[in-house]
């Protein structure tokens, strides 16, 4: 009998499933539906296409029709899953032209994805907040600044905010960046690294405003200012960048349980509580390695991950998906930036007794020309000594050191070990120093 | 009683001793002795001093004469040492002025490096065959440049041969290179890696021979050509680039045991087979990680490494050196290549069943503008299926995927583990699918 797999989304985790589940079942009947317009892009380049950087949207197409073809997958866009049946194994959806359509399965795999996050503020039911999640919203922003707008108020200074403010920058709007608590990036950095990027965004002519709460909405219908800690910011556009949550409903609908971190409950096989039917990209949780907790990163790289064991489990084989540091980075403007595992502030949210050591060096030897700078900052628990989080700020080289010590973190390993590591080293692309070496020599000074 | 601490050296790995052994002992009497004129430099970016990206030899001196002062080390430059006692604890030099001094220790760590090696060809003692080991060599290099040389032959395509070549066509020279071996980099990649280097570098104009012995240097006093293989290759620059021996003769005549590899038998504490006399940098044998053997990497990190272990030794302290992996990075041009553990070549020579795996892939992702290929190759062990070596060659972002993996192969990662690791991700940055961790996929569907 033909294997039925459904998946209900279409872009990073679930065309990862699906190209898993085909590689284990040649035969399988692979169905993705998706409400969108476009299938199989990448939603971390949105930004990169409103700054102007990627010409056009549809070049964030990384799956495009003939992939789908290729691996004799269905591709159903515009097609909108509106209930689960997990005991008849029946998934009902409207299609674009309205029409209810019965999608049986075998195998089920949700990744709906996560949503833009919009706090309960005084006035939001008013027009012309905009958001940046899909293609779509992509194009509206678009329009927007195509249609002359100066300024831009954008809601919450974390990654897609202080990326699409970047963005917007280049594309010579004056940006005002909002966010309530007393940092940027504050799931990605502690508040003394936050600082470097907030400096460099701020020579670069963004606005930052910390500790300040939206309180409302003003305008007639469209919002033209927003008021904020009782001041009053008007802009041409406005966005939110509150955050994103876990897209849960269809899940909660069928009575499919939710976890603590309010995405859908997993296994290690990407399973939820519901036989044959898993969970994977930004709706689903995730084990973090270091404190055995579950979480929503929300990452592409997890989604990838995720849906890739889903999608081998979907088609009756077997694997197992290994937990998750959250390792994640960005570039905005000259800087790049990254974490692994957990910050200072995370580490002691959960009770961890931890020991920091941060160092400033450069990225190539100091007499090259051209050497920028970096910063690296280790996180390690104190009785075990072992490296539990990571942050790297620099003007290059950011991405592959985070990678580095997502691998230690992963390996155990100590910052005695770190601290007498084999590195690489050629004057043009480094120090004799390695930082992350350096940086372990400071914890370790402060651990003796 | 005033601890004693001499060092024969002082460059990377004696300067390191140096100092490690200040942080150890405030009050010991420190000091170093070199032949040389210069201490403190680094002579891994003298390539790049011919090649014109730094301005002037001087430029290369990261330890000046303040850090000496600052730090009470007593530096002796244009001092030769002739002998070690190791009975009396005592080494002889000649000064300057050619006046023999002795110099008393209680301990001694030797860091007398490496010499470029000739072999014995038919001719050798002709003037006019350069290399390019310290600074007067450097220097005796550029005078020739701007003497008007307008063609070089290059003897050797190992690290410092190629580095030089490319910095003397940058120069404007044209340049020869003849290899021996059917390969460039022998000892840095494996043959099919070794191509791709050898083809940017020809696309640049270097005109590269394998598998060519040189046989006889021609000219009167002075070598105007060289055959190699039955060919005469004519040049107005020579250079030796053979490769590097330990400088082991002091330490042999005082009766100091060479290892197998013939560098300066050490063990963990850098210590020789001597009491009190420590060995290390270019001179020293460190033990390979993987094939638990002793090896003379010949490598600046390595020599820092060693070195600081080595003074805190000798400053009464107690410090283990880890051993190596002899990881190593370079660039040529527009491309950067790098190495840890062992390769495929290597891992064979000593016995062990290995499965490769290579990917080719790019620097950002694929639709963002300016990603540049890189190609990255895993050597797994069969038996434990823990990965014992990596190659990366790619046009950036190099180097901290090196130490990616170097860190994998310290902490005994699988390449199961591998294929399934927490990495970071931004469009401008990478792949959403880190080539590493495909690389292992590679491996892992070979293993199955």
């Amino acid at each position: 009998m033909v294997r039925k797999v459904l998946i209900i989304g279409a872009n990073a985790s679930g065309v990862e499933a699906a190209a898993s589940a085909r590689k284990k079942d040649r035969t399988a009947e692979i169905t993705l539906i998706t409400e969108e317009k476009n299938a199989g892009y990448s939603r971390c380049g949105l930004p990169f296409v409103i700054g102007g950087q990627i010409q056009n949207f549809k070049d964030l197409v990384v799956y495009p029709p003939a992939f789908f073809q290729m691996l004799k997958l269905n591709l159903r866009l515009e097609t909108k899953a509106t209930a689960i049946n997990a005991r008849e194994k029946t998934v009902t959806a409207l299609t674009k032209e309205g029409i209810p359509e019965l999608f049986p399965y075998d195998s089920l795999v949700i990744a709906t994805g996560a949503y833009s996050f919009m706090p309960s503020i005084k006035g939001k039911e008013k027009t012309g907040i905009l958001s940046l999640r899909d293609m779509e919203d992509g194009e509206k922003i678009d329009a927007v600044v195509n249609g002359g707008a100066k300024t831009a108020v954008i809601m919450g200074a974390g990654l897609i905010g202080l990326e699409l403010g970047v963005g917007l920058i280049e594309r010579g709007l004056k940006v005002t960046v909002v966010e309530m608590l007393p940092q940027v990036l504050p799931q990605l950095l502690d508040g003394d690294m936050a600082k470097m990027v907030q400096q460099h965004l701020e020579e670069k002519g963004m606005r930052i405003l910390l500790n300040r709460s939206v309180e409302e909405f003003l305008g007639e219908e469209k919002v033209t200012a927003i008021k904020a800690s009782g001041e009053i910011y008007e802009a041409d556009l406005f966005i939110s960048a509150f955050g994103v949550r876990a897209n849960t409903k269809l899940a909660v609908e069928a009575g499919i349980q939710l976890g603590e971190s309010l995405g859908i409950k997993t296994n290690a096989r990407m399973e939820t509580e519901e036989k044959d039917v898993y969970a994977v990209g930004d709706c689903a949780e995730a084990t973090n390695i270091i404190i055995h907790k579950p979480m929503c990163p929300q990452l592409g790289t997890v989604a990838v991950r995720q849906g890739k064991v889903a999608g081998a489990n979907a088609a009756g084989s077997y694997s197992l998906f290994s937990g998750v540091l959250a390792s994640a980075v960005t570039r905005l403007f000259e800087i790049e930036a990254g974490n692994t595992g957990l910050t200072e502030t995370a580490a002691k949210r959960n009770g961890m007794e931890v020991v920091t050591g941060s160092i400033s060096s450069k990225t190539k030897a100091d007499y090259f020309p051209g050497a920028k700078p970096i910063k690296v900052k280790l996180v390690v628990e104190k009785e075990s000594q072992r490296i539990i989080g990571a942050q790297v700020i620099g003007g290059e080289e950011v991405t592959q050191r985070i990678n580095c010590l997502s691998f230690a973190i992963q390996q155990c390993m100590t910052v005695r070990e770190l601290a007498k590591a084999d590195t690489a080293y050629a004057p043009p692309l480094c120090e004799t120093w390695e930082p992350m070496v350096l940086a372990a020599e400071i914890v370790l000074m402060k651990l003796r």
